[in-house]
């Protein structure tokens, strides 16, 4: 067992799905059948009856980003690299991203990687005010891939983007409620029931006006039609984003942190 | 007499123009008249030889929202509904963004909806430290029109304006100012002196420059052309955008505030 | 000798590049030469083995602007106007936009105009917590240059561009930190060890990835296709963007600030 996405309804308010990462021994870090799972579950969210999301993780944290123990099977070989982020990684995120329900993000301990794509795709961000927020991925030998930073970048910020991408940078929750990417800290006691009381009261409003606002915040962030300097320049980097699958450099960050070691790059 | 907005010259410096928003009895919430007339007025600014203008509200507030009293008379059936957001809302605000002359906006008490919106016009914002600020009209049933939550959101940035519209948030002016939203928090007895003396100092530097940098902006906001799904989708916004008119949901959030009652979607 | 720009490596990690604005009489105000080394000093960095880049000024400042001494013998013409902005400052400035290797800014005292545009091309921006930053042209009658100000907008934000250029606005470290545009600040005297940790961290992680990473974000960056009314807007502001040069405003401007007086607009 790998892990799973849970689907069910909020106790005090059946209005309000409640979707749980599951994988506690990993803190919630994200297999292949989790991503799977995700898209899923909000697809049917998408299809239901619920006026609101919460998003959380099972104990202690939100998300430590993707299961690396399934790495090697996987990531040496750029077809099987391309697959996963753009089927498996990108239908998740893209379930969240196309979904009319509002989604509230209560996010506890790590926040990292996959932890920040999918806060990234959601409503409202509230966090424990002991949460931390990175996506360390340069110590593993890899970049992130082009949508999912891409995200990162329009939700958090580019200057946090670059930070967390070019540094492998940990963040504090204060620091990122200064830089707009939390809406709110709360004492990790706090953090559920103030979460759980948002997405009640987004609950509570009207329906319709909500999918339409997100309907229309989805569309502004349609991309634009590309000029040729940027169709060549994102062409570039969408052809060539999984050539480093068989690159040394991502071999030894992976090999590192499975062998509990500094990599040497 | 439904308010109306005022156009002055600065007592102290004739080349900054005072616009005053005057509606007292309901916070400077803005009738249709007013904005016809907050067009013209800017209108005649473009044309004139002032150097900055300063906005602010009559009294303790800078505007409340919309004139909700006059909602009955045309927002339940659609073409009169787009003929507001689109011709007179719209048409006020483009006056302002349109308008070469920089703008400084003083904000007392309640910034909410059409304040939001006017705000996200200017180019400084200052407000006194117990300003209220919001779009909470998922409790009136109906959404933000689409060139208006665009302004918004690009100004306020995407998250404040998530948490205004899905959660009918309502924030404080320390808040908006840790947010990027205002420039400065000044205590409101200093408010107007403060915005003043920012007017008049931008009054005194060169006037050709100004008008460059404000043509530059406004250029840099205009949108891109679509790719084919952002054309899509934008146009399904825009074409679907008052389809609501005559929704139960409407018409039950604009009765329940008239009736000073919460509503029950 | 009117300043110069130098590179040398880091004397603790030899994959640091650092790259020192030189021209201390004038607390490393950036004449001519000195954005013609800039770029070739980019270029150099850019087919090297440098890992990462530390850019600071000498002494006490990061750098106060532009040369202004330099400036009667060439602004007051469009065409040797153009081809400085068009050439000279944005061929040092795309240099390091185009430079695939992380660059750290350790900002000291003055960031003010060509300061500003320089630090918007960095990365990761720490600063001493009494430097000061501003793009105060307004005083001397001429608007910044178009990309330049698209780009200090781009990574400063619009709210704060629009501070700085219409209302000639000084802002310190502590806002600029907490408007986002500074990654962290520290004591003066911490200002240089912190920011030299920064870049050998960067240094010791995976370099590909740190390239791709910094691809993506360009590529992102690249200007969409522009609408029909985004073009003849953007056109109209570059066919025009210099035709102020001769204007009495300008030479007003440049004029009082040489002979150490208020302008008169």
């Amino acid at each position: 067992m790998s892990g799973h996405v849970s689907l069910s309804s909020d106790d005090g308010d059946a209005r309000v799905a409640v979707v749980t990462l599951c994988h506690r021994a990993k803190f919630n870090a994200m297999s292949r059948a989790m991503w799977r799972q995700l898209q899923a579950v909000f697809a049917r969210i998408q299809s239901g009856d619920w006026r609101c999301v919460l998003l959380r993780g099972e104990g202690a944290h939100f998300c430590a980003g993707g299961d690396i123990a399934e790495y090697p099977s996987f990531r040496f070989a750029t077809a099987s690299l391309r697959a996963f982020h753009e089927d498996e990684v990108w239908g998740g995120l893209r379930a969240m991203l196309d979904c009319d329900v509002p989604i509230v993000a209560a996010i506890a301990g790590n926040c990292m990687g996959a932890g920040m794509e999918m806060a990234s795709a959601c409503d409202i961000r509230v966090a424990a005010d002991d949460a931390r927020f990175g996506a360390p991925i340069a110590k593993l030998g890899f970049p992130m891939a082009p949508r999912e930073a891409q995200l990162v970048a329009r939700v958090a910020g580019e200057a946090t983007a670059r930070e967390m991408l070019l540094e492998a940078a940990v963040l504090g929750a204060g620091e990122m409620k200064a830089r707009g990417f939390l809406h709110r800290i709360e004492p990790p006691d706090e953090l559920l029931p103030h979460a759980q009381e948002r997405a009640r009261r987004i609950a509570a409003l009207a329906p319709r006006a909500a999918r339409a606002h997100k309907q229309l915040f989805r569309a502004l962030n349609e991309p634009s039609a590309l000029s040729s300097t940027a169709s060549k320049a994102i062409e570039n980097i969408v052809n060539g984003a999984y050539d480093y699958a068989d690159s040394a450099e991502h071999r030894e960050g992976i090999a590192a942190f499975l062998e509990k070691r500094p990599a040497r790059f």
